[in-house]
């Protein structure tokens, strides 16, 4: 594999996540990097929520791709009376938020931030796509800042020397982490559970460890209860797509199953992010279901043979019991309190987004 | 995917396992298996020996491997005095039972029995070759039938309409459970984790079951706790590369992780074949540990950068208080019971291997 990419500052820089310029919008394609650098090319909002459905970016990717979308909107309606611009910005929110069931909510903070910044740029006769896409710099700014809070939390869950393990890919807290746990002097050694069918623990946090010159193991998604048992594992922690205010964890499938083999093996699991108001309980949570035939190659390599089923649920629900901590910017939460972080004058859930 | 073979039938026949045959030993590469029809041939038997340790064959495959390995070496000693054919012999017996760490014991019954055949050949003036042939046939068809009592046992553990979780391949046990549950009208749909790093789950047991017309969905690894939660499962069961007479169970690498997730979840757990006499504890098992670097890749295709290591335990163990109950010809044990399936005046262990 020849890598052609400049590590994860080029990951994380949010022209390179995705990026609104004179009537397009360019999404770097996180299913086939590290191996190939492609940008997607949007040239219309539909195509955005579209890429969002493909999974062309993850994490927080979608956010900043949403936001970006959100801004084509706005240059494509530009023409539009002021009444049939909002008509037209609303329609386009609703429709970039529902590109994925799982994040709706999450989706509606950002596509309502956008629309709340092109209201404010119209009545002040301003270009609204230019301050939807300020609006997004300022917003991410302020979210990539706060992980940092968060990260230090997390790092207080490290031993001075040892192993975590990891889930997916959860942008830039991976990132964050390491380079906190660098800062305290840590000697952390990193295992990724390589993700499938998107093998995004093998590809993008094993990378992101790697560049940072971190020792970094990848695993197949069945041994993770055995490495904890041979090799042992200090903590396992990942970030979420969403935190219900019930306790419950949403993310990527998988985490639930090594949140029980954790609990099983002892090793504490720590999720990473802000609750999200939207959910009160795990019941207002849609689990996205895709082709299930997507479970049945694997690197574009079929693997069974015609005839055979695919399941293919995106994420999984993993229930409070098993979660040691929701660790926020404002210290590590107990899933069965997580009430009291709003209390206590919390960040809005949009700079919270991993 | 063009499928070439004959289904389950094709992949079982002794001739299709592994096979001796003036000089040479072809042994059917189930590393490609059903995407391609490849037989890798052996002139020496210390090619027959390399094949194993290369996991071209894998479940019981590598006992008739080993079997025609020694008919091989008979082969090339046949000019030979009485006395130094037996001294090759014995030699040959232990590089071929000593191909993989894991399944040493197991395999020195199965050479232990041909070199009793050839040297009874031998007294007799008999092609020594063909004993062993020979008596490998009447050992697999004795193998075989009583893997049909198993397989009733097993069966027992079914509901009337159900989902089975299996992992890996188990060679016949799989075909022979599939049958007996259709002649007793249940109505069974079975699910395969894809069992990384080979995916035999989604090459092989998935496949067998397609082919007996059953309805089969496969899951990545990482699927298993939300695919019990969801969709539900009945029973979890695989076969077994060791099963030590203290109720640990040595089986492909995930075993123990879905056997946690079970009991977490509620579904029990049946390993089936016969306990194995050379262990009395977990102790004297050496799980192999083969190349890091195969974890990286999938279907051939690179999955993570350069410089990120991987780690690849072939099998991990699963303690007895995870597992309900050991399915043998004799009945369902409880794992913590072991030593009375002898009492019971069982086969000997050879026959058991699935």
């Amino acid at each position: 594999m020849e890598r052609q990419d400049k590590g994860l500052a080029f990951m994380l820089q949010y022209e390179n996540v995705a990026w609104y310029e004179n009537g397009k919008v360019r999404i770097l394609d996180r299913r086939v990097y590290p191996r190939i650098i492609n940008f997607v090319e949007c040239e219309h909002h539909i195509q955005v929520a579209q890429a969002i459905t493909d999974m062309v970016t993850q994490s927080a990717g979608p956010y900043t791709a949403a936001a970006m979308g959100m801004a084509l909107a706005a240059y494509e309606c530009r023409l539009k009376s002021e009444t049939e611009q909002i008509e037209y910005l609303e329609k386009a929110a609703y429709t970039i938020s529902h590109a994925r069931p799982t994040t709706v909510e999450r989706m509606k903070l950002i596509t309502g931030g956008c629309l709340a910044a092109a209201k404010k740029a119209l009545a002040a006769g301003e270009n609204t796509s230019e301050a939807i896409v300020a609006h997004t710099v300022r917003a991410n700014d302020m979210r990539y800042a706060k992980i940092g809070k968060i990260a230090e939390y997390l790092v207080d869950m490290f031993p001075n020397k040892g192993t975590v393990m990891t889930q997916c890919f959860g942008e830039t807290i991976v990132g964050q982490m390491l380079k906190v746990a660098r800062q305290r002097g840590k000697d952390i050694k990193v295992v990724c559970p390589e993700t499938r069918p998107y093998f995004q623990g093998a590809r993008l946090t094993a990378t992101v460890a790697r560049d940072m010159g971190f020792d970094v193991t990848v695993i197949t998604d069945n041994m993770p209860a055995w490495y904890m048992e041979k090799e042992g594992v200090d903590v396992f922690t990942c970030a979420a797509d969403a935190i219900c205010m019930d306790g419950w964890v949403v993310n990527k499938i998988g985490t639930r199953q090594i949140a029980i083999v954790a609990k099983y093996m002892g090793v504490p699991t720590f999720v990473t992010g802000a609750p999200d108001r939207g959910h009160e309980t795990i019941d207002t949570v849609s689990i996205e279901l895709r082709d299930g035939d997507f479970v049945l190659q694997a690197m574009g390599q079929k693997t069974a043979a015609d005839g055979v089923k695919g399941w293919y649920p995106s994420f999984d629900a993993t229930p409070p019991h098993l979660i040691s901590g929701i660790v926020t910017d404002l210290g590590i939460f107990s899933p069965y309190d997580l009430h009291r972080y709003f209390e206590l004058g919390a960040l809005g859930e949009y700079e919270m987004i991993l």
